[in-house]
């Protein structure tokens, strides 16, 4: 039951909360021990234990997707998509985010303190791949009580994990809802990654990943921030948002940020190393690099019957376009997968996956109410 | 008449010239002097003077567009476009080109040396824009006794020097051939454009500018170069390119370029800083950057006639999208301008302009011909 009044109140205040456990092995061969997996929960475990979603953040998100922190005035990351009433109803549905493994927000990684050393890990931590991501997530679940999700969804990085929740067990989640993303990286994705860590690690101040004691290469870190940033927008909305003004009313013959647009990526690169880890960086566009789920690997032949999709793209994405959404309904259809495919109408880039909600509410309310077997007013 | 044989001799050996006059007043109010302007020419000016061809580079080229230098095996960046029986057929036409105003190849830019201190400009130099580039190359055409150009054509930068020759000397330019560029810099080309300058004055070697007692900014330099690249190439022809191909055949978890794409990237970055100055760079992408002949300004009304356009613009290329020139195509068309367009179907992105040179051959024979009112085969 929907009520309009919770749709506008949200969640409410929340708090992350941890879970540590033993240790994983991780695909590289290493192990990592222990493990601590920051996460958030929204709504409530059902009595059958049959309503959990979980959400994937993206490259710089974290595990408070929905609601406040005490004392904070910018609600979660996803905040439009989980709660009373919205797209993750949470009057309905169990709803879990957890920061990543190898991220920066309260989750184990590279700025974590090695037990074993007493200091941050740096570039001594071992490489995590969006495999590592999701079983780890699998030790959360049991740690809940969740034994099958209901349905896992996220956009880019967060797609990815949804997939890989598919392809690596078919038997823990009912449906999956991908958004903004890709079976594999592309060369030009690689590439965009690339420079982005270049950006990082030509900064002195990155001191080959030990950086920790000295403060981090802020200068860095921001260059591929705003590099992300072009990427997450179209060429459109940044016309719309930007077009050629200036911030003066004038060009004046200078390097400084004249035009809005430059102002706006300084801006938001400055901010963006307030809240995140230079090596993080590093290591989860690695991850997103080395993401691939090509050919048979995402529906292994002879495997489980796969979960139900919905697979959303947005046409204004170039960073992860249409067609790599495509592409993975053509391979769920080549195995009689039950998908659902939609291209929003959206001038949004890739930022539209956390921008153009009330689509997505739509079709998500529906997918998921058929998912589990009732009438979307339910 | 165009033979086979000299079509594929090229125009052999070459050497690049310098000219210099008294000085310049810049559109910012400052004025330089001396200047200098490095240059080469192919063919021979006529009887009459009314087979000079102006081809204008873009950002990192130079003067040196066809033949060969003496002992270097790789030819001018043009090279397929200008010669004997080429598009631009040195048996007909007398082909003019030169470093830019503000360049580091020849021309006076912020590696030349100031005669008033002795020491290179730096970012004391001052900023020019396409406005003054044009008017110096006026001044290289007096002194090779051209009056008025029979054609100014170049992609890119380039491009937008033509466009400028229309709007600024619409008397001394008979036709005009801009390919894959724009009437105004986008708030997205200027975004890439700052983060390459964001790339390099990050780059502590950079020293404010006063790096040439020290070496240049090469780490930053090659980095704005990589994410140039990338810009420069499309989706589609880095996956022709490269696809998610290693260089040892894995991926061996690491921040190495274990890519190819990663490799052809740092490559191409670290020859770019061996030939291009980093200052150079910064003042390029802001002319670029200030660029705007929009509104009425590429023709203004109750203005000369303009000339002849050929405006060509390529499918994949996402830099210099084919809808701007669209723009530059309606604006002239508003005009009851003669203007041809053409679209051309290639997959290599910006670079098109430079690689498609088949295509372009036809297009630019037949246009020239009609414009020297001449049979295509005379």
């Amino acid at each position: 039951m929907t009520s309009e009044k919770g749709a506008a109140d949200g969640v409410g205040v929340v708090k992350t909360q941890t879970y540590s456990f033993e240790g994983l092995e991780l695909e590289s061969g290493r192990r990592l021990a222990p493990v601590t997996l920051a996460f958030e929960t929204y709504g409530r475990l059902n009595a059958d234990r049959s309503n959990a979603v979980l959400v994937c953040h993206a490259l710089s998100g974290d595990a408070h997707a929905a609601g406040f922190h005490e004392g904070e005035k910018k609600p979660g990351w996803w905040d439009a998509m989980v709660g009373p009433g919205k797209a993750f109803d949470t009057d309905k549905y169990f709803v879990i985010c957890a920061n990543v493994l190898g991220g920066c927000r309260g989750s184990t990684g590279p700025s974590s303190v090695n037990p074993a050393t007493g200091h941050p890990h740096g570039t001594d931590f071992p490489f995590v791949t969006v495999g590592d991501m999701v079983r780890a997530q699998t030790k959360l679940l049991d740690h809940l009580g969740v034994g099958t999700l209901l349905c896992a969804s996220g956009g880019s990085m967060g797609g990815m994990q949804t997939l890989q929740w598919a392809a690596a067990f078919p038997d823990r989640v009912k449906s999956v809802i991908p958004l903004a993303t890709t079976l594999k990286h592309s060369p030009q994705q690689i590439a965009f990654s690339e420079v982005g860590r270049q950006a990082v690690m030509a900064d002195p101040a990155w001191r080959g990943g030990n950086y920790y004691a000295h403060g981090q290469p802020e200068r860095g870190l921001a260059l591929a921030r705003m590099i992300g940033h072009i990427t997450y927008m179209s060429d459109a909305s940044m016309e719309e948002k930007f077009s050629r003004r200036t911030r003066s009313g004038q060009t004046g013959f200078s390097f400084n940020p004249e035009f809005e647009v430059e102002g706006y990526l300084r801006n938001r690169g400055d901010h963006f190393v307030q809240r995140f880890d230079a090596n993080t960086y590093l290591y989860l566009t690695r991850a997103l690099d080395y993401f691939d789920l090509s050919g048979d690997k995402l529906l292994p032949s002879g495997g489980k019957a796969p979960p139900k999709f919905l697979v959303i793209a947005f046409k204004s994405d170039w960073l992860y376009p249409a067609y790599q959404s495509k592409e993975i309904v053509n391979v769920l259809r080549g195995r009689q997968a039950d998908v659902t495919y939609c291209e929003i109408q959206s001038t949004y880039g890739h930022d539209a996956f956390l921008l153009e909600f009330e689509q997505e509410t739509t079709l998500i309310k529906h997918f998921l109410a058929r998912v589990s077997g009732k009438n979307v007013h339910d």
